[in-house]
This record gives structure tokens, C-alpha cells and sequence, in this order.
């Protein structure tokens, strides 16, 4: 853990710079607006390290898959977050040296991620190696309220010299991912053009085709006033660029404004892409970037309105759920019902793909607390488009009779992942597709959805279980073998407790939803079973058998779930005696260790306890949560937020707020060491329902949200908002008790510490403190 | 199973030219001398497809590890055998026409290796696109004689044209090894010469930095007279060549003698090479290319003499066991401790490395019965040279204090493997490397061989085991958890039986060998204390305590071994009943579709009573048999051979003589469809088992040679000669009876049927038959 930046309840503040840190740095301070984002590489050159990154939601690329050793079954292909054309660059040179705080002395140096606005601000001061000193300020946004623009503002100063500065911005498509299987280059160009102050790059992807034109448009002030351009044009392949050359003098501004557009042919034929891309520019650059500045604070502070978490008395703790909830808002806005949320974001390439399982475990919940109900919807329709591809993806597994396997990693819906435990045998993935669509129709009500695309999908996946799972004549009872749970620091085990728990509550789910849909809407139903030759009896008989006679991994005189057979065979040695340089242990320990190790990566067992909580009495959950918390390790950003959960559940105040920060802060003090990659956007989810379904311990049941408040004695106070089912609430927490205000327009009956209270339209009340 | 290779008791014919069968016959007609070998491609240029290999043993690069997901603990490099310098090629041109049998219609094809004699001939008559006739003849060898060389010759005869004919031996250095990581060439040029009628290249690997010298010098004969040569110089890149241009008449013969020579600078000063070189070709070029060939004739006449296994009334398996013998005597001659016996030894690149647990498992008992006794010894220096290194790599997996693991694939010692599953969890393999010093020891007598050398290595892996065995608080026992048994069609398994057998097993002979040295050589012992800090009592007893309490998967009900925990979970469903569209599965089904089926590579449960046949009655043997076998699907080219010869000791002759055919002629009829990438060199010791262990029944206990011999009633008879302590025995079993022949001039004392028999020196003497 680090603490290199400044604590601020809106801001991240880098004060002085470190080029060690420079790629950590570049991911935290990164920018997105749902469409595209990107890290905070430099406008200028930058000579040193870093991780170049721009990227364009939802284009990707099919890069060849590359293993040591090929195992029948594995995809050909891994669909990769494509680094897209950079559109911030301005190369600045004094005289004939280029700036590149690399290669000078850096005087002073500060960056800040203005959270509550929405923008990228760097000031420095540095002095070449002649000893020309400047002052540069940089601010920049992706916008919110334009999509697919961006604009800059760029200003430097001589202090100690005048005469020759020059400023070229470009747009350069010349880029690769630094994870290219082949070291190749994923884009072609198709075209470009530069005249005096504006240019554009169009660019097409090799193989998946996807067109991208990036254009530019800029204004040179001096002294605060328009200069007129007067520009050197500069074309290479994939790039374009403008130099203006100006006489500076010392201590008077130079002030480049970019605006920048990227058009994609997703939105648009690519024959269009031109003309979108230079109506935008018109439109953005007619605004001006004050203007646009101005309408990204406003829609930041509509969207904060409504997804802030105010914690008072802990600013720590503030500025990490602030961040959180911020790149969230960055990276998914719901809008496009093709997108999903990729691990790292808009922040970085690793990982590839953009959807894993963490959206249906992890972010679903966010989202349907604090956005639009579509947006939840958006996500779970992603999953039921793709069906069709997890039912070929079942095929190739050697499943049948229209059995669905979704991928673990996916851009379109086709498998990209390539190492057979996780590929093949991480399959519990598959039931968290199915709790999404319960989670959903739980917490909205609108089981209309189950009829129109949901029961499909739980069909198929029941279909996968009910062949995946196998009869033991030994135990006469069914097994799940070969598989790895969410704990990936276990392979190919048998009988996982999470997994062949969410499998039995989706053969249960299933079959009550067959009844539901069946009872709302008979034509569909039968319609359903004609397009997807559902046998009802013989399957849910199947379905039935198997829910009735499954074996669970379990340990009586212990009292505890077994995480999976023999995990009670291995050396029972507790994570606080385990040495501390022995960890992390992924990168410590050799694979074997790891796996013959109890260390638990991440939760496992108590991932089934947090989802299927009301299945058990709070001594299992006690039990078992004193047994398994010991061994975990949290090496998964995905853990923490779930122990933070579970211990609270438990009132466990003190360990539920030390996972707390561990999740609020992973990125910003760099925790797992791997921040420089990019940052972990779908665990911020789960640092939302560490404060919500933790301190705030929000649930939902019977249609009706309830509210178990604990108040960390670190904080004074703390308060959240919800949305459910039309109605908009605010919880404040503090030594008073509990604040309920009712911000909508109709009454609400919920829950709080078990009792059942009515909140009055545009009103509020107070429950006492437990 | 194909029947493309005719069957002859002493040759592998191949009669028709089938392109598509090409690489499978490359590998087939391999050639070598345990010191340099080669595939069978074409002297002359052919375009179709075909894998060039030449290869000079113990010569390797350290190729960087590629895969798709880097786990800890794996190795930098991956070290390779190196496809090496062609010196078979001559370039040959019937005027403007490039003489290439994919170009030409193939009038007549025949290729045959003569194992009696040990040379490959080759005749074709083919006909050009022009339309012009010739007939070829092409005879070559590697020496046994004199080791770093080859000869070729090469003859053509123009049918209905005459005009110019050019022949171009070359030598070409600038070749590839396929399966090269990032495709990148391994070996640079050091120098090179090119005169007349002789030429060298020497290169050098990168990083390794082998050089190899390779020369070539060549006579021309037009018919049946010498030619004074006239020649064009060529040089390129790594390649040196000369171009003799002759007119040649219709029907006169035209013959190219080509001798070559590599020599490498792990026997020779760098700087040497190529003067050594120089001095090889003068040698053999003043014999000649007949004399050569005689001596070639005459140097296998002995071995075979030793080496033979005479099959009387069944040609196919004759020729099937003559194949695997010839093979062996190629690939590994026993001269030099420094080279051990690649999976493909000479006949391709694939698996790299050079040395697998095969070695010790498979290829020692071989060894030890048909060469001097130095050959096995110098498989064991081999191991016993790189006891550093393998305590080196169990470091780098978190072992300490002396422990050693042996790599699972290596060349000079280092790990070279890169899949978890494997590298890190198949750690039987430590246990077979001290199978092969008791099994030596046991059919030597040498146990001088226990205090030089072998004591060592049985403490450190010993040490291994103990570390690796961990407590069981839950069974109060001991296990052994996260491995791979042989059985590599389950990975990650807890208690494999024959991991945990020969771990067990291991302890108890190291303790035993203690005694023994202890015994024999107090000082001796005394000074391998100290060299590896044992600390003999309290490590002994850790390693009875494991021996007492160590807990063993097994099935009371059943009467088994279990292979491993949870085996008997699986779904029984049988071979037999698993249709053959779905086989072999590693090609059908994906990798964990096969993991959690019952489904065997290769004997698992099996190997273990195979190696510890005395400590298992004949029943528990016949139980375990019984039920595994229906189980096994043999997809590894190891598996039939163990159970030939347990079917054998069961009395089930039929299936055993079924398991033979498939071992004896794995490769001779393509049976996994896998031969084009070289033959399975090892495998073919587990061959001459299942005839001498299997159907001979040989066993060694308490000093002495048993035999219990069958006799499949598709044979008429066969004989075999074993060695023994100075003995040389000869037993053919036929209908008659079993007649021991004692060759030597001791008399022998051994038994036959559990009966003690006496044969005289010299003398022979005739069992009945059981």
C-alpha cells in the first residue's frame, strides 16, 4: 500500500512527480465517458515509461491465440480492447528542443482528477537542458454531453526566454497494443487529410472491420487573444499533425485548444464517418471549451446527484468511494446495449475482452440501485443476444440439445479465454448470468422480462447443468466434477461448493420461473417451448432429480460447506502465520504451492453465503465466514467487498471498514501492485455494495427494500442514495439514527432494522440508531 | 491403423510414391548413429510436403518460453533439439528442369530401409514435365563405424534423353526448426569454403555457442568411370555448394559419392573443427564408399547378434520389434554420459528436450540387457551429473535443504517444460529416476554404484518426498496433494496411488541404501554426510514416519488401488462403450470433457505393479488389471507395452499379444496418427519388455535371472539374448520347450518356471513347456 496521493474528498491529487509512478499515475487519472476513454499519458512527448492507451468502446480485435500447449477446444481467437488512435498529442518544442519532462528538470509538477467536474488537470514547471524554463497547464474531458468528443486545453509559458515555440497538435493512428499476440498491428488506415487547423485519421480494423475516424480541430490564443493559424501540415501513415510556429514572449501564455472527435461504424456506415466527425468538431468547437466545460460539471453533478456517497469524518474513506463511483460512471453509462463493462475499463488493455462474470456478480447491483432501470436491462439483454454463441460454445465442449455455456471472456459472445481450468472448468460463471436476471426481476419487479427473454437463458443454462452434473454410483448421489470456482487458487477440484450450489438454485429458479411464465403469459410460454424443443416434463423431472439428490461438499463436526472435496486434507496454516514476504503469493510462490495451499484468492464459500444469504441462519454464515476469512488472501480485487459485506452481516464493524478501504483504495494506494495496468473497474461495483449492502446492509425481499445501518466509528456519518422501482431514496447514517428521505413523488413503505416504516412523498424520517 | 509399409522380416518397404504419406515415411526411414541422425527427406529438391531434419546430438538451443499465461515457476527456455545442418542435399537438374518429385510424374517409387545392414535405399523412376525419364537410385547411411559421418550415393540414368545433367551437392546450414517459439533462426555462421570436389560450413548456436563443423567432399562416376570434377562454386548464407555439369547420355548412369561429415565442438576446441573435419572425410573417402558400406553391415551384424529378437511365423510382429531395436541402437549407443534419449530420438523435433522420465522408466531395462553395463551406468551419471540442477529447480518451486526434483523434460538438467499441470505437479517422475538405481543395482550387482553415486541422489529426492507429503489433520495420516500420476489425463489430483507408492517406496530404499553404504563404505558415507548436511536420524525418521502413516487411495469394496481421491465418482462408463467416432479422445474432446471422465492415457495404477510386482499378490493384481484396463484408451505410445506384460503375467496371452502388435508397431502403422512427426523412440523400449518381461516373463530377484515364458499362439517360436553380470543368455521358447543357451564361458545358474535350472558354460539346456 502506498500513499502517493493527496487525500481529497473530490480529487486525486498527484503533488510532484515520480516517473517510477508515472504508469499508476496514468491509470488512475484516466478519462471515459462511457464511449471512449483513456489514460493520462502526456499531451506533449514523454520519452519515459508509459502505457500509451486510448480506446473506443466496443471495438475490438481478434487476436490469434498464442499458448504453450494447445488443448482441444480452446479458441482460436482472444477478442482484444483495441489501444485506439491517440487525439491528445501536441508536440511542443522551444527552439530546437522538444519538450519532454523525461529530459528536463522538473520544477514543480501537479496533477489532479477533478472527480466532481470531470476533467484532467496538469500544471508543471520544468527547465531544459539549455535552461529554458516554461509553465504548462493542461486540462482535459471526455465528454459527457458530446459523447464522442473531447477537447484541451493547452497552455504554456516561457518564464525565462523568449523567441521560436512551436505546437503541433496531431492525431496519430500509428499505435499498438502492447499485448499483441504477434507483436501486429491491429489497424489499417483508410484515410486522412490535414489542412490549416483541422485534420482527420480514419482508420479500419484488420479482421472484425470496424471503422474509426478521429479528427481534430484547433484555436492558438497568445496573450489571451485568437491568433490566426498559420500551420505546416504533417502527414505519415495513420497520422496527421499541424505545426504553428509562434514567437513566445517570456512570461506571456500560449494557449492551444483542441477539440477532438472520435465517429465509429457502429454508430454510422463508414462512408459517413467524415462528414459526422467534422458536424461534431462544428458543433463542439462552436460551444468553445468553456462551454463544454461548464456542461461537464453539469452533467457530472446531475450524475453525482444521484450516485454519491457522502461519508463525513473520513476523508480517506470519502475520496475512495468517490473514485470508485466516478470511474464507474466512466466506463458504462447504459446507454448501448452492445457494451458491457470491461475489468479494466477505459484504463488499460490488460484482460482483454470486455465482459467476465464480474458484470452479472458485481456491477448488476450498482447499476439497478443508481441508474435508469435500462441500464441493468441493457446489461442482462447483452447476455440473452448472445445466447446463441454460448449455446455453440457448449457444442464445442461436447454439450447438447441446446445447452449454453456462456464464455468466461468475451467481446461478441465467442469465447476468448485459453487456459482450460479457467476456460473450460470456471463454469459457476454460468450461474451468475442466472442470478443477474433474479437479482433483476427481484429488485425492479418486472417479471415481464423472465417471459420476453430471461427463461430462455435459464433454460439453456439449466440444460448445461443438468449434463454437466453426473451420477456418482458410489455416493448415489449427483457430483460436479472438474471444475474451478471463483477461488481460482484452486484447479480442476470436484464438487465446489459455490458452484454446484448456484447449479442447483438455477435448476430451482428455473423451474419457478417456467411457472411464472406460465402462469403470466401461456402463448409465449408455448412459443418458448416450440423455438427451443423444450421437453417440460422429462427436463424438470431431470432438473428435479437432481436438485433433490445432489451432494455438497461439507464438514459436520466443523459445521462449515467444504469448498470442495479434501480441502480439509491440506496444511491448515492461517494467513496471519504466514510470512509476509511470502506474498503476494502469485507472484512468490510457484502454481503448485498455490494450489495445494488452503490460501484463498478470493471469496468462494462465501460468495454462495452472500448471494443466497437468506438460505441460511446467521450462525452458518458465522461459521463458516470464522472458518474461510483466515485462509483468504484477497489476492482478487473481487474479495474484499464481499468479506466487507459478510462481515458486517455479521457486526463485524471493524473488519467490514478495514475491507472497506482495502476496496475503496486498491487503485489509488496501488495496493496489489498492478495499478499501473489499469485500474479494476468492475470490483468498484462491489465497493459500492460494501457501503450499501454493508454499512448500509440494503436488501431486497418480498418487493421491498430494507435497511440494517451500521455506522463505522471512524465515521461520522454516511449517506447513499437509491433508486427502486420508481421511487428515490436517501439514507444518511449517523449517531442520530437513521435519515429516510423520500425524494420521489409517491409514497414508500421499506424496512429498517426489521420494521416496517412508511416514508411520505418529498418527505423524511429518522429510525434510532440499533 | 494403416498397412502402408509393406511387411518383411528384415526391411520397412514402401512401395508408391503417396505424397501424403510422406512426412509419416520421413520419419519411418530415419537414419542415425547415436552421435548425428536424420529424417528421410529426398536427396534431391522437393517441394511438396516434407519436415527437413538433420540433428546432431547433445547440440540444443534455449528457445524463450512462449505461453498464453505466465505462472510462476516456469522456466525462462524452453531447450530444444536443434534441427541442424543438411548434408544430405544434392541439387540436381536435367537441363532446365529442376529434378523434384512433386513437379514429376512418379513412374515408380521404391524406398526401403535395410535394418540387417543399416542403410536406406531409394529408387524412382520418374518423368518430367517435359517428359524426360530418369531413373534414380540413392543409397545412404550414417556410420556406426565411424560416427561423425555419412555417406550417400547417388545415381541417375537418363531413359530416353541425353544432354546435360547438373548435380549439385550442397551443404546448408540455413535451415529452421519449426517449431521454433518466435521464428527465429538458432544457429549463425562462424565460416565457410568451397572448393572442387569439397566444402565445409561451420556454425554456431546463438546463446548455447555449439559449433559444428559440417564438410562434404564428392567423386563422380559416369559409367562406372571416374570423372575428373569440374565444378561451379556456390556460396550463400550458411550454404556452400558445388555444380558439376555433365552430359550425359541416354541410358548411361551418372553416380555422385557424397561423404559428410559433422563434428561439433562438444569434442572438439571450436578452432579445431574444421581441420578435424578435413581429416574425417580423408579418412572415409580413402575407403570408399563400398568399404564403408560393408563396415556399416558388419558393425550392425554385431549388434544384432546381441540385440535381436527372433519372432519365427508371424513376419509382422518380426518385423514390428526388429524396427523398435534398430531404432534404439540409433538413437543411443551408450558412449557418450553426456546424451540421453530424446522422446523422437533422430526422427524429428518434436517435444524438444532430450531426456523424460522414459529414460529411467522404459529405456534403462533395455539397456541393461542388451549393451555392456557402462550403457545404463551412463544413463544414470547422466541424472547423477545434474543433481545440482534439480535441487536448483525443487528451490524455485519453494523446497529446501538438499531436496531435489528432477525436470520433467530437459536437456543439460534445467526444466524446460511449461505447462503447470505438468511441470510442477508430475513429480513421479523424481520417483522413476530411483527406480532406475535400484533396477540397476538389482540386475547388476553394482553396489559400489549405492556409495559413489546413487545414495546421493535417493537422499535428496527423498528429501523431495518428504516435503512434498504433508499432514492430514482430518485423516491423521499423510498425503500427497495437487499432482499429475502418469496417467496425464487427470491433472491437479489428490493421492494419486502411484505417485504416492513410489514416494513411499523411495524413502523406504533410500533408508535401505543407507544401511547398505553404511555397511559397505563407513568413510564413504561419513564424507556424504557432511558434503549434504544430512542429518540422518532425524531425517530418517521423518521418512519412516511417512512410511507408517501414509494413506493410500484405495476401494475396499472393489479390492482396488483407487488411482486417485474421487475416481470412483466418476461415471463408469467403459471403452468399450465409448464409440470410436470419439477417439482418440485428446483429438475429440476438449481437455476437460476427458479430465473428469474415467478414461486412462497410459497405465497409471498399472505402472505402479508393474515396477512393484513382488509387494502385490497375483490376485490384487488381476483385480486392479481388471478394472483398469477396460478404463485406458492407451493415447499414450507408453501404454500398451506395461499392459502386454501384465496381461502376459495374468496368463492372457491373447492380450497380450494384442498389446505387443500395437506397441511393436506404433509407428510402422501410424496407430495415433502422429508418426510424421517423428517415431516414438522411448516407447520402443517398453516394446522389447512386452516380449522379454511379457512374453519371456525375465525378472531379476535376489541376483539371479528368472524366466516364465509364453508363447502366443501366432508364434511358432521366438528368442531373445539377454546379459547378465557377464553372462550372455540366449532363450528361445517354442513349442518344444524353453531352450537356455548359455553363451559365455561361466556357467549360469538361473530359473525357469520357478524352477532353479544349471547351464554350463557354453552349453544349452531345454525346459518344458508349462
Amino acid at each position: 500500500m502506498k500513499e502517493y496521493f493527496k487525500v481529497d474528498e473530490w480529487k486525486i491529487i498527484e503533488e510532484g512527480f515520480d516517473p517510477h509512478y508515472n504508469k499508476v499515475a496514468e491509470s488512475v487519472f484516466s478519462l471515459g465517458n462511457g464511449r471512449m476513454g483513456q489514460r493520462a499519458n502526456f499531451e506533449e512527448a514523454y520519452s519515459g515509461e508509459t502505457l500509451q492507451g486510448n480506446y473506443v468502446a466496443g471495438v475490438y480485435y481478434p487476436d490469434k491465440t498464442r499458448v504453450g500447449w494447445w488443448k482441444n477446444g480452446y479458441p482460436e481467437y482472444f477478442a482484444k480492447v483495441l489501444n485506439a488512435t491517440n487525439w491528445i498529442g501536441v508536440d511542443v518544442w522551444l527552439g530546437n528542443e522538444q519538450l519532454d519532462l523525461a529530459k528536463c528538470e522538473v520544477l514543480s509538477f501537479r496533477r489532479e482528477l477533478n472527480m466532481k467536474d470531470g476533467y484532467l488537470q496538469r500544471n508543471f514547471r520544468a527547465k531544459t537542458a539549455s535552461g529554458k524554463e516554461v509553465d504548462v497547464e493542461a486540462i482535459r474531458f471526455c465528454s459527457m454531453v458530446d459523447d464522442e468528443a473531447g477537447a484541451i486545453k493547452y497552455t504554456i509559458t516561457p518564464l525565462n526566454f523568449e523567441g521560436e515555440i512551436s505546437l503541433t497538435p496531431f492525431i496519430d493512428g500509428d499505435i499498438v497494443n502492447k499485448d499483441a499476440n504477434y507483436d501486429e498491428k491491429f489497424w489499417d488506415e483508410v484515410s486522412k487529410a490535414i489542412d490549416t487547423d483541422n485534420g482527420y485519421v480514419q482508420l479500419r480494423t484488420k479482421k472484425t472491420g470496424f471503422e474509426v475516424a478521429t479528427a481534430m480541430k484547433f484555436t492558438v490564443e497568445q496573450e489571451g487573444k485568437p491568433v490566426e493559424i498559420i500551420s505546416n501540415p504533417i502527414q505519415k501513415e495513420k497520422y496527421i499533425a499541424a505545426e504553428v510556429k509562434l514567437q513566445a514572449k517570456q512570461g506571456q501564455s500560449i494557449t492551444l485548444t483542441k477539440y477532438a472527435v472520435n465517429v465509429s461504424s457502429q454508430n454510422y456506415p463508414a462512408a459517413e464517418l467524415v462528414t459526422r466527425s467534422a458536424d461534431v468538431l462544428a458543433i463542439i468547437s462552436a460551444k468553445g471549451f468553456d462551454t463544454m466545460l461548464a456542461e461537464q460539471a453539469a452533467a457530472w453533478a446531475k450524475k453525482w446527484e444521484h450516485n454519491d456517497i457522502i461519508i463525513e469524518g473520513d476523508a480517506a474513506a470519502q475520496q475512495g468511494i468517490r473514485f470508485n463511483i466516478f470511474q464507474l460512471n466512466q466506463t458504462y453509462t447504459g446507454e448501448d446495449d452492445r457494451l458491457n463493462i470491461g475489468p479494466k475499463g477505459f484504463t488499460g488493455e490488460k484482460y482483454g475482452g470486455s465482459t467476465y462474470w464480474d458484470t452479472e456478480a458485481y456491477c448488476v447491483t450498482f447499476y439497478l440501485a443508481t441508474a435508469e432501470q435500462k441500464v441493468a436491462r441493457n446489461l442482462l439483454l447483452y447476455r440473452y443476444k448472445q445466447l446463441g454463441k454460448a449455446i455453440d460454445n457448449a457444442k464445442l465442449l461436447g454439450f447438447k440439445d441446446g445447452a449454453a455455456l456462456y464464455p468466461m471472456v468475451t467481446m461478441d459472445g465467442t469465447e476468448c479465454h485459453n487456459e482450460w481450468e479457467i476456460t473450460f472448468e470456471e463454469i459457476h460463471r454460468n450461474g451468475a448470468i442466472a442470478y443477474a436476471i433474479f437479482n433483476y426481476v427481484r429488485y425492479t419487479g418486472d417479471e415481464a422480462y423472465l417471459t420476453d427473454y430471461g427463461l430462455e437463458v435459464l433454460i439453456a443454462i439449466s440444460r448445461f447443468w443438468a449434463q454437466r452434473i453426473t451420477w456418482s454410483d458410489g455416493r448415489q448421489q449427483y457430483v460436479m466434477l472438474g471444475v474451478t470456482g471463483p477461488n481460482e487458487y484452486e484447479n480442476n477440484v470436484n464438487n465446489n461448493w459455490y458452484t454446484s450450489t448456484i447449479a442447483v438454485w438455477c435448476l430451482k429458479y428455473t423451474i419457478e420461473a417456467i411457472g411464472k411464465v406460465k402462469e403470466a403469459n401461456q402463448p409465449k410460454y408455448n412459443d418458448l417451448v416450440a423455438k427451443i424443443s423444450f421437453r417440460e416434463e422429462q427436463e424438470c423431472e431431470k432438473f428435479a432429480d437432481i436438485i433433490g439428490k445432489m451432494y455438497f461438499a461439507h464438514d459436520d463436526k466443523l459445521g462449515i460447506f467444504l469448498q470442495q472435496d479434501g480441502y480439509l486434507d491440506k496444511e491448515q496454516i492461517l494467513v496471519k502465520d504466514l510470512p509476509a514476504t511470502e506474498q503476494p503469493l502469485v507472484k512468490k510462490w510457484s502454481w503448485d504451492r498455490i494450489l495445494r495451499s488452503v490460501y484463498i484468492k478470493q471469496a468462494d464459500v462465501l460468495q454462495g453465503l452472500y448471494f443466497f444469504e437468506d438460505n441460511y441462519d446467521l450462525d452458518t454464515i458465522r461459521r463458516n465466514y470464522d472458518f474461510y476469512e483466515p485462509r483468504t488472501v484477497h489476492e482478487s480485487s473481487l474479495s474484499p467487498c464481499v468479506h466487507a459485506i459478510l462481515a458486517a452481516r455479521l457486526g463485524d464493524i471493524e473488519r467490514a471498514y478495514q475491507f472497506y478501504l482495502r476496496t475503496s483504495r486498491l487503485d489509488i494506494d496501488d495496493y496489489n501492485n498492478d495499478t499501473e495496468d489499469g485500474c479494476h473497474i468492475t470490483s468498484m461495483a462491489g465497493t459500492w455494495m460494501s457501503v450499501v449492502e454493508g454499512f448500509g446492509g440494503m436488501r431486497v425481499k418480498d418487493g421491498m427494500l430494507s435497511f440494517n445501518p451500521l455506522l463505522p466509528h471512524q465515521w461520522k456519518a454516511f449517506s447513499f442514495q437509491v433508486g427502486f422501482r420508481g421511487a428515490l431514496l436517501k439514507v444518511k447514517v449517523s449517531g442520530d439514527g437513521v435519515l429516510i428521505k423520500n425524494l420521489s413523488a409517491a409514497d414508500h413503505k421499506l424496512k429498517v432494522y426489521g420494521n416496517e416504516v412508511f416514508v411520505k412523498a418529498n418527505n423524511q424520517l429518522i429510525v434510532n440508531a440499533k
